[in-house]
């Protein structure tokens, strides 16, 4: 499955429980359409957040998005993971 | 240890195994920095790079990347990771 990270920038009120709880939303959203959202890292000083999803595409995962809670990345990259 | 997510953007030649490569040279160098480079994503289409460090401070992130090889990153981002 496809892996991406995308990237929300100076989101207004990104603080860490209404990220929580717009994430939550992902997860109670993403299973119908093949989309798992696995982490997100929050920068609260800039409101940026970055999210790591396996979906079946880029339009995929941004749907989840659109219907859990409206707020869409900005920038969508699709990429692999190495450590 | 603070957590940072740095993104390299449009990266020229940012190929799988050169990024390897400029990866290697990061842990051969952090250790004296206190820096840990954890994971890193590269999407090779738009050539991002997307690198998890613990540091320090954002300048000792930053002093691993120019000392081992000189491409440093573009943003640097105080994070926090949730899943």
């Amino acid at each position: 499955m496809p892996l991406y990270l995308d990237i929300h920038k100076n989101v207004e009120g990104a603080r860490a429980q209404a990220v929580a709880d717009a994430h939550m939303r992902d997860l109670q959203t993403q299973d119908q359409y093949r989309v798992k959202y696995l982490k997100y890292w929050l920068d609260e000083e800039s409101g940026h957040i970055f999210c790591l999803v396996e979906a079946p595409s880029k339009e995929a995962a941004e749907r989840v998005h659109r219907e859990a809670h409206g707020l869409v990345a900005d920038e969508i990259h699709e990429v692999r993971e190495y450590s």
